[in-house]
């Protein structure tokens, strides 16, 4: 792949049949010296260890959300970023407190389970109900209210195992929506099965979204053993009670911040190709999945080509976005700044799907702008990626960009194992490999890199309307 | 495997050349026709799932232990064991409360942990302190006391994966002597790496012992991606403090009791083959591997030989013993029985390593009947099955009554995954695979079979003395 420098006069030769973009032969050999050095071993991992290891935890508003924007900052200043500095962003405080589940009846036992992100607590105590299992969200809403009024829901669906994390966001709907849809038919409390693909007794946490005019319950996942036994419990055909304490609650909003450091183009420093990642993570484990492992790819994918004297045209732009995991606050700021700054960005990319490998490049651009694309993967096939679609939504924080007419770059991690961490305390060091973690810097630095140096640009997108924000009454970050 | 009756003639045809003990083709066909039977599917699952869904946790002297006994008169009564009763045994009553424990230098972060069975907690509130890390017990007693004075010492000895599950005995000792080794040179608290092969994040639990004039101090087991952190923390060589809040305490004694159920012999009843296996779990979880596979192999070894309306010659007991985990209150008991009653047993076995398969047949046998233990291994092979050695100790339960003279067989059950789960929370269901377990059950319900059918018998052990009793100042059962 490595390609002489007299080809460099084949620059701009794409643009024959694509006015955008135009990535020449030089650029191209450039990009595929970034690809093999990262093959050959980057500091990602260290940076993973680093912020496991010296932060941990870092829920939005939590003492470890604070200690984990002073962390990045001193990260990125020292990794050589310019311009590094922080957005103020207000960020809700949802703390979980204590949580207890256990079965009642027939056969009592203790349930392991967590709190979904957002859910009220018990107020009065605990709440004691029998338990009406329904496969589905569809299947909940097509209950009649006799067989669920006063009573605890439980959705019974199981997160399919997929390299392409589709599933997920399938399962996932009956955790966000659940909760509302179950309290529209008078349920007390909804309780489901993890959606995470792990048997390892780990509740799976996640935001749940009430609806503003439905009285909000308590919501909790249990532990995939743990739905196993309430499942065996109720295919006995007796009534089956549950008991749910919990002293999840809001507190006050809390301070937080964007942290931005770039490398200013060399050509074009007005014009940046922004690469994201978050750096809050749930409060039950120190996230290193989701997203240290991220938040490692796209610095050092920077890094990297700034080590090896690299001066790309366009500026590239790092931003570790706060409170992704709960309200997207950091990516609402980010995306509130004034239209002209918005417009300076080309194209934006977001790692916040694990540690690695990549398998797919998908993408979503201007349709005059596709025709371009395809050179992206004369330095991504040798990675062992493939070409995906044009369809992308770029990943959550970006989207509010998207939104706004940014193109984006996606790509698509190996999914397989990454929900059985994610959400989870056990989304630990130990479970980010090194070899997979250096492949991903290496698909994101060369891309970058390409983006950043392309003859052309990568147009704009059709703007759409932003969905209506979740949880209405929780304090949201100003825009 | 299969052989025609007219082999009955050869019965005792292996006695020429040993005088115990002596299986007969006819005998060996029977057991393979078992063996079969169980390779073709048991409901040992089933048992398995019924301990785990209707009684869960059921530590010794918990509500759980109560359910699990009165489970399993039930159980042995509904299979259609006769003889079913109960052998009252007083069990000591520790109860874990509750744990929190932290790093509060370098970096602050929570660490997931378990206290070890029998730890005292931290009366006074916390324990905080700086932490001294030794590599194993060795070498915590070679350090001066001057380095290990009022510190918290923390063991980061690993367990490694093995088949034989050999690793987990060595590495266990740090576990059981580690507290006393540590408060002798004045440690004030001792934390160890978890005693068990997974990355999970889950403690490991597991007995301590304090030797009777040492003070007691407080003893906990991190979560193996704990105790990475903590070692990547202290590999920082700044000074690195932990703070530990326990409620673990000890309660006054109990009741419980081992239950006992029989096929009685057709022949000579007044003979034992004992299968043993505990009905007590920790108090973490359900104790699915650990041991509520072993309850369901033995009682569905048994199960499955009167189902076929085999009438074997001895009679085949199986005991379900209390309180193995902590004091072995339940195993002191039985042994503690009149001699004459001891000497009913003509050979014991213990399944209690998890549900299987199994991969090597041990034993323990009076040196006159061992040429007749090859015998076995025409029934075992084809489940495969290699032969081991005849220095086996038989297993927790069944020790005591191999100490006063009782010969064992002891099948190996491949452990390599079983230190993932064992005295963990994360012990349950779904990690029995049915198809290992009824390969197990195949070799105990055969082999039973052939030991209670062989001409003669497996000798005498020459009787050997307890060991010093665990934790003296913690009630025991009386023998």
């Amino acid at each position: 792949m490595h390609r002489s420098l007299p080809a460099v006069a084949a620059m701009f030769s794409l643009a024959a049949q694509a006015q955008t973009p135009a990535i020449s032969d030089a650029d191209l050999a450039i990009a595929a010296q970034i690809r093999d050095r990262a093959l050959d071993g980057t500091s990602a991992w260290d940076t993973v260890a680093s912020l496991t290891s010296e932060v941990g935890p870092r829920f939005a508003g939590s003492p470890g959300d604070r200690a984990a924007v002073a962390w990045a900052v001193d990260k990125l200043k020292q990794l050589g970023f310019q311009n590094v500095r922080t957005q103020d962003v207000t960020v809700p405080q949802w703390v979980r407190g204590t949580l207890e589940v256990a079965i009642t009846a027939p056969y009592p036992q203790p349930l392991t389970a967590v709190s979904l992100g957002g859910s009220i607590g018990t107020a009065q105590g605990a709440i004691a109900a029998e338990v009406v299992q329904v496969a589905d969200i569809e299947a909940l809403r097509a209950r009649p209210r006799s067989e669920v009024e006063g009573r605890i829901v439980y959705i019974a669906r199981r997160t399919a195992r997929a390299r392409d994390g589709g599933e997920y966001k399938a399962a996932a709907s009956g955790r966000t929506q659940g909760a509302s849809a179950a309290a529209k038919l008078g349920a007390r409390a909804i309780v489901i099965r993890s959606i995470g693909t792990s048997s390892e007794r780990f509740g799976h946490t996640g935001t749940v979204k009430y609806v503003a005019d439905v009285p909000r319950i308590p919501a909790v996942a249990l532990a995939n053993p743990d739905a196993d036994l309430l499942e065996r419990q109720l295919a006995l055909g007796r009534p089956t009670t549950l008991e749910i304490r919990s002293t999840a609650r809001d507190l006050p909003p809390m301070r937080s911040a964007n942290v931005i450091g770039e490398l200013p183009g060399s050509g074009a420093p007005d014009e940046i190709v922004l690469l994201g990642a978050h750096l809050d993570s749930w409060d039950l484990g120190p996230g290193a999945l989701d997203d240290a492992a991220g938040v490692a790819i796209v610095t050092e994918a920077v890094r990297l080509i700034r080590e090896m004297q690299i001066k790309p045209r366009r500026t590239l732009r790092v931003v570790l976005f706060a409170d992704e995991e709960f309200v997207q606050s950091g990516a609402n700021a980010y995306a509130g700044q004034p239209v002209a700054e918005i417009e300076r960005h080309v194209v934006a990319m977001e790692a916040d799907l694990g540690a690695g490998p990549v398998w797919r490049f998908d993408h979503r651009v201007a349709e005059e702008a596709l025709p371009g694309m395809g050179a992206f993967m004369r330095v991504l096939e040798p990675l062992g990626i493939r070409r995906g679609s044009s369809t992308a939504d770029g990943g959550t924080d970006i989207a509010p960009l998207r939104r706004l007419g940014v193109p984006v770059i996606s790509f698509q991690h190996d999914a397989s194992r990454y929900f059985d961490y994610h959400h989870t305390a056990n989304d630990t060091l130990d479970k980010v490999d090194r070899e997979a973690l250096d492949q991903t810097v290496a698909a994101y630095a060369s891309t970058a890199f390409l983006a950043a140096n392309a003859g052309g640009d990568f147009g704009r997108l059709p703007p759409t309307p932003a969905p209506a924000p979740a949880n209405p009454a929780v304090p949201v970050a100003p825009r």
